[in-house]
């Protein structure tokens, strides 16, 4: 399975000696109403950001919100962007999508055929049959949401039957959906003391690490968690490299490579 | 409160005496793979359904997936369907979004604001801070995934805690989240054996009901849990209606009248 997502994935971080992931969340900092130069300014500055940082970083995922509010331009500038990664990193489209097997379908030609991207998030409220979809071709990925990094993740993600709970139920049904060596986890970065509990349930499955940065997650902890448990911990980082210090290009460059030199630490 | 979602989702169905939702989700029947001409055909085929039906029909709900499967050109083509609408019936977008709050606010934006939907269904995996800010603005509402229709929603959602089962607890955080009458939860009508069970979780809250037509759902059932618990129940039918006999205007208008005879035996 060479050609599977996870071994892809492996390969780039690898290659690279990096698990960092840049977020292309971008937030224009641009002093005009005009949508047509905001867009414009998103497409170059992510391209500009790309650019400056694909040396050290493996793995980039756009979150879908922050191009969907411009509606279909955005999506135009999206498709762009993605093109002009071509191969050279992993792209994950942080859409968190999750319909009927039907639909959902459509949304896997969405993201990996027109879109071009290697891999998705996914919601499991709706169950299996809403992600095996997204898995059928073992080159593109899903990292299903399991532990988020948002404080109503208690909400529902604790509910906890027989002593097991929901987060862990959806990290089993993970490794169930596993065959082709292409799913993923979502495990947030801000509760180490969770994701701990994570490790005997996703046996063969990566994780996708949001929360450090802006959210004040512990980076030492995650990756120390996944080198003990034998998985790739990817680590996402969005407002705390594209904002870093005047948000300039040398600033971003010098916050990828500082997170790039603490990663380095612990892997 | 008579600018919130809920009330003018009960004028629009009360004016229409129908509960009908038209799911616009189209499977283009044309002999080209010529993607201008499939899309020009969506366009023009939803613009003709529209109008063959919306006389009758007080609510349509596109899939995204089935645009977004177009990239940009299917956005594009989906911003001019819900603005041909343009307030002559309420229209949902069945997105199943929802991430953490600050990417929230940004789907909302693209969802309400830039395509000018009514109202979002809404995954709540995420827990309260992921749907709030889809209900900021009382005049918009948001439908919860709660008890979904397809087989794989007993996955996760029937997991019970002291006696209470995820799709009972999401119902529960509806009904506090409803300070503005804009909430509702999508209950599938594939299993109204558990329909019952969610009624006293979701005072106040309307339901959207999937799963009727192609799935197999039971239209009386649902309606009349429905009317005994003083909600107004929505009934999506798609393919149902847009795939009836042959698929002409016809058949589809024949099909919409049989359905909303239907629906009116039971509010």
């Amino acid at each position: 399975m060479n050609n599977s997502f996870n071994s892809k994935l492996k390969k780039a971080c690898e290659e690279k000696n990096n698990r960092l992931c840049i977020g292309l969340d971008i937030n224009p900092k641009v002093d005009t109403d005009n949508e047509v130069k905001i867009i414009d300014y998103i497409e170059s500055f992510a391209k500009e950001v790309i650019d400056a940082t694909i040396e050290f970083c493996p793995v980039y995922k756009p979150n879908l919100a922050f191009y969907e509010k411009f509606g279909y331009k955005g999506i135009k500038v999206l498709e762009s962007i993605v093109d002009y990664i071509d191969g050279r990193a992993i792209t994950i489209a942080d859409a968190k999508r999750g319909d009927i097997g039907n639909t959902t379908k459509r949304y896997a030609s969405a993201i990996f055929e027109k879109m071009g991207f290697d891999s998705i998030t996914v919601s499991p409220y709706m169950g299996r049959d809403s992600i095996k979809p997204f898995i059928d071709n073992e080159s593109k990925g899903a990292f299903i949401l399991c532990l988020t990094s948002n404080k109503s993740a208690i909400d529902f993600q604790f509910l906890k039957e027989n002593g097991r709970t929901l987060y862990q139920k959806v990290a089993e049904v993970g490794v169930e959906l596993n065959s082709n060596n292409n799913v993923g986890l979502v495990v947030g970065a801000t509760q180490p003391e969770y994701m701990e509990s994570i490790i005997d349930y996703s046996k063969g499955l990566n994780w996708l690490i949001p929360g450090i940065g802006a959210q004040g997650g512990d980076l030492e902890k995650s990756l120390l968690i996944c080198k003990r448990s034998d998985k790739i911990g990817i680590i996402n980082v969005s407002r705390g490299i594209l904002s870093a210090g005047n948000g300039e290009i040398d600033d971003i460059v010098s916050a990828t490579i500082n997170y790039t030199n603490e990663i380095r630490k612990y892997i």
